[in-house]
């Protein structure tokens, strides 16, 4: 199931070129084709050919008048031109078999109407030619392995060392991916290969995914990314960097209502919605960064520990008062700080001096300046300690002196680590006087520095999130609906119900009518009481209208009903023509859910459950699912919603059959694969009971192509 | 109302001592004795007293042998001795007139029986002698503007350069305390005074609070507090620096019941109750930092900007992707980035270039690489504009060539800040390669440099939050109620209600009923339907007992259920005996609200809102008020509930009379003041009606003294 737009060997021209074209080469400073030209001059191995019209040499190299004078085949051409010659120099080049062309220029589909034409043209010659177009309004690329700076800013070529983990980045603004360059460099973090996608006419931050999963260079994948443009391939993608072993870490703007509207004017594309992309991109083990510190800060876990964190952590203090602030932080985040004490834990018993009780976090108090083995050998015992996924050390760095007695001792307790646990060195007084010397020797030993607990535990908390959701696929068989043929758009309750039954989905017993006569008919043979609802596609809601009467309890009641729902659903649209009435019997009083499925044409579908009710609605306590979960990972899902104590059991009252509600999700997400053609369905309310009792869906609405 | 346990020149002899004695001298690295004595000999310009009995002279000082060899009236002796030495020479130096005394060592309230009575003892000889004591089990004091070094760690001399705003620190923790200037100085922020109170034997945080709130070197006030032993005195003190303009901002872990757990093992004190303190606190203009970074990052902006930010936020950046980034950082916040559009901001419209349309964040792309005066215009702008509370710039720094450009045009910027707005440079790209003399440059211009946008977003919206309130003391006249005289323990319902009528606050018509027939004639007064609960002291919760019967519709329902209220309670629990029932008309159905209040022995009254009911208790969506706030302040505090859309009518149901809760709420208030033996009031449910409907509570408990 391939999603990919470009093979490895045509992104190959981009990003590992033999040639380049500088077309507005020029030697004035300031001027994006100056810098391209010096960064080339300055760097690159291969061949540069620059194009301007008015100059015969620059720097030295003969200079081409026109795009249409270059020689054939060219690997890659950088356009540093206004706007107006982009199109036919793209053009030209495609003729002459140009294999990447990188458009700097802005103007295109985030600026009206004639740029979005343009910008499809781009898109066509792509296609037509296999030919890799980066842009427009982008900020090039570099490829920091292969010496190659396509970067109209001046480029300070860090190149990796041989043996470095080195992340990749994609990103779609191309001022975030310098921003990030700039902020991982000076940390000791190498990038191999960094690409601004801009508009994304042709080359979207999937395909770069797809060649950084397979470029031997990068270890982790960094992303920022304010729209999918092709959520298929961009799956596609991440399960490949997953099945290599590549974290990939990803910022996206857009949980606020005013980013996702800001990214539509930004990048000439409409954000999509973060949520579902969010479900989605986490089963494929994508690490959300929620801020552009957080994204620097995971990315350097990432590429130092490549055992990623468990959320079960340790830390090793120096102070009672920094114990009170984990604790705070923690419960914050979801981490789990092991209960460690005397009893518990022999070995750390044995590593602490005697007036110092085992805790967790340990406070070692001054006593580590006196005899500062006491860091190894705590340290070293939490590291092999089963229980600890992760180790914090949060020092009190002081001075140059202080730091001369701790660090070396810390950095000793890696040199054990056997079990390649993260081990992260968190300085609690950021700013102090620390020899950089220290420092890289912390990051040689494979140990990220951070200028604050608080940033450690948070970057700590979202790899650990990670390692706590089992992440394989375990979708079930889809469920077509045989029956679901002719259907058409709004689907009425009562289709609904049939045609959900037919997946085995449970609804109350009930029965169409058409008359009075014929309801009456239907509450006998169900039993009283009865409810009963006015049924048209074109009915969205029922109770609204007056089309829902309870309680039911004779054949009299029964007929007065038919005659009132008629009349209400009259008086509320005299447009609206019932097909009838669905009787149905009344369902046990409980705990009310709501169980919803959406496909997105794109993403594919989720599975959206959680409270129902008012309240319940405005705190939007639901969480989706993807239909490759199954029964127990969207059990544990549910017992994550805010108000989860009601279904455990709250204050005496039984506990909810969480495992049915789990049970029908499931079942839902396999009428959505099954069945491609239902864009959604809504069970509202779905009524928990007691454990072993079931649940029980009260409405169905359907909705399809 | 003074608090006061010192005056100002009892403190002066701890903190601006003429002459020091050191028991415990040495000259043995890494002794306590020897750093200090250092510390003081390098620093120190009044007398100086070393002790030690095995040595006659110390870096040239002459040595006592002992602390009853001293002068009397020595200002300040530190103890740096072991614990079995402290008692003994604290009484000598007491017996001696010496001002203040400085104790290291642990080993007292924090460590069982023993230390406690030792502590007691050391409590009683500060109060009868009027003698400062300080610890025991903490770090000293540092006095920067006077050079007075009394820590046993190794002190770097900060003096704040004559005029400069300069932040105190009162802390629990000499860590903490540490820690905090060793992250303030290399931000060029500077310490005036340094105090580690540990065990707070007598001298506690709120004493340092009064003495910095007259120290004219002192601006700003910074805490570590892990537990308020004076609330009283901690209330009064941070009244003294609200009115004298010295913002407070305080750390306190204890969010998490983990660490509250913490702070009692760790200073051997009870943390208090965090939620009540933060009420209490915040009423007093206390800002709450939630991390270290937190306080630093406050105080820092609090220093340097003496007009604190509004939340009213304006952002120059240079990238549409941080735009989106800033929207959900500042819905995270709750910060408000103002609408600036062309149409409404005419002077920002001329600042900017043309092809930059006006929003906020701004987005100035790179244009302000070729013509940065873009900066000093924009930013001029959005200071000058009355809309704007806050400004942040949020730069891409990259490198000393861009660096040099920025910077100098964002300086400029602040010559023009006539309304001293907060200006804020916020780097997005840490660990940039920046010259450090344009941060400094920067800094002295009054503009706090934060190394990333988040941090600085963070302490903005935590200072912001106090321009929000209305802090004014609003309180209305106490309630006394006159028949509360003869009261004791839990009151019942009939009378908790009876109490309360005579403040003023309504219940639903009822009578207390002693027999069946009492019963009939109270029902047939009020009209059916009526409800009929159980009345006694002893049932607290009379629903689990069956001692509340609904619905009764007629005199023979109301005769029954008294039987049968009887027998349930009975059968309950056989030890109860009723007082009777108390017979009251049906409320109407409505929402669920709580309304309780409880007085603290210390902190003093607060009142509980929020929503009722199980949902709402598992969520916790209640809020705590205080009695000086009037109705439109707890009308405000009610719309941030988080089910507030419930209140302000959703859905097309109608708005909730949100003014009469909260006149119920205040109304509470002015009973907890007026008497002071109540303990709690539960009105647990009050069902809010409509707007113009009033609120009426179904229930009421009441404990006193």
């Amino acid at each position: 199931m391939s999603q990919r737009r470009y093979t490895n060997e045509q992104l190959d021209r981009l990003l590992r070129p033999r040639s380049v074209a500088v077309v507005g080469a020029s030697d004035r400073p300031g001027a994006l084709g100056a810098t391209l030209l010096n960064n080339l001059v300055q760097y690159f191995a291969g061949t540069i050919y620059p194009v301007n019209p008015k100059r015969d040499e620059l720097l030295g190299l003969k200079v081409w008048h026109d795009v249409a004078d270059l020689p054939d085949g060219i690997d890659c051409a950088v356009l540093a031109i206004p706007r107006a010659f982009v199109l036919p120099a793209v053009r030209d080049l495609a003729a002459r078999g140009c294999g990447a062309v990188v458009i700097y220029s802005a103007g295109f589909s985030e600026a009206g109407e004639a740029g979005e034409a343009e910008q499809r043209e781009l898109a066509d010659i792509a296609a037509a030619h296999g030919m890799v177009i980066e842009g427009p309004n982008c900020l090039g690329a570099t490829n920091y392995v292969d010496r190659v700076p396509l970067s109209f800013v001046e480029t300070n070529m860090q190149v990796p060392p041989a043996g470095t983990r080195s992340v990749g980045i994609a990103s779609q603004s191309g001022a975030l991916a310098a921003v990030l360059a700039t902020t991982l460099h000076p940390r000791g973090c190498h990038v191999s290969t960094s690409v601004s996608t801009g508009n994304e006419a042709a080359l979207g931050v999937e395909d770069v995914i797809d060649w950084l999963v397979d470029d031997p260079a990068t270890h982790v994948i960094s992303l920022y990314v304010e729209s999918v443009r092709r959520p298929a391939a961009f799956m596609a993608a991440a399960a490949r960097a997953r099945t290599a072993g590549k974290p990939v870490v990803l910022l996206h703007p857009g949980k606020s209502s005013r980013a996702r509207e800001s990214a539509a004017t930004h990048t000439g594309a409409m954000a999509g919605d973060h949520q579902l992309m969010r479900a989605k991109l986490e089963r494929l083990g994508i690490i959300f960064a929620d801020t552009l510190e957080e994204l620097g800060d995971i990315t350097e876990i990432a590429l130092r520990c490549p055992s990623l964190p468990g959320v079960n952590m340790a830390v090793l203090g120096e102070s009672g008062a920094l114990r009170g602030l984990a604790f705070d932080i923690a419960e914050d985040l979801g981490l789990d700080l092991v209960d460690l004490n005397d009893a518990n834990s022999p070995a750390l018993r044995a590593a602490l001096p005697d007036f110092v009780p085992v805790s967790n976090p340990a406070d070692i108090t001054a006593a580590g300046l006196a005899e500062p083995e006491i860091y190894t050998r705590v340290l070293s015992a939490l590291l092999a300690d089963e229980r600890v996924g992760s180790v914090v050390a949060a020092i009190i760095q002081s001075d140059p002196v202080t730091s001369r007695i701790k660090f070396p001792h810390i950095i000793r307790a890696a040199g054990g680590n056997v079990a390649g646990k993260p081990l992260i060195f968190a300085g609690v007084d950021a700013g102090a006087d620390v020899p950089p010397e220290y420092v890289a020797d912390l990051r040689a030993a494979g140990i990220p520095w951070f200028p604050s607990t608080e940033r450690a535990y948070r970057a700590i908390a979202r790899l650990a999130d990670l390692s706590r959701r089992d992440l394989t696929d375990r979708t079930r068989p889809p469920i077509a609906l045989p029956d679901l043929g002719g259907v058409r758009g709004m689907v009425p309750e009562y289709r609904a119900k049939a045609l959900l039954r037919g997946a085995g989905i449970a609804f109350p017993s009930g029965q169409f009518a058409a008359s009075a006569a014929e309801a009456v008919l239907a509450a006998e043979a169900i039993g009283y009481p009865v409810v009963m609802k006015a049924q048209s596609a074109a009915l969205g809601h029922k109770s609204d209208a007056g089309g829902v009467i309870l309680h039911l309890r004779d054949a009299g009641a029964v007929e007065q009903a038919f005659a009132r729902i008629f009349d209400n659903v009259g008086a509320y649209d005299a447009a609206i023509v019932l097909d009838g009435v669905l009787v149905e019997a009344m369902g046990r009083m409980g705990t009310e859910m709501i169980v919803g499925a959406r496909s997105d044409p794109e993403w594919g579908p989720v599975v959206l459950a959680g409270f129902g009710g008012v309240t319940a609605e405005i705190l939007g306590d639901v969480t989706l699912f993807t239909p490759d979960m199954d029964q127990a990972a969207v059990h544990g899902g549910l017992l994550q919603l805010k108000q989860a104590a009601i279904l455990r059991g709250y204050r005496g009252a039984p506990a909810l059959d969480v495992a049915a509600l789990a049970a029908l999700i499931v079942r839902v997400g396999q009428v959505m694969t099954g069945n491609p053609a239902i864009r959604e369905i809504d069970l509202n309310p779905v009524i928990i009971y007691p454990e072993g009792e079931g649940v029980m869906p009260l409405d169905a609405l359907m909705l399809t192509d």
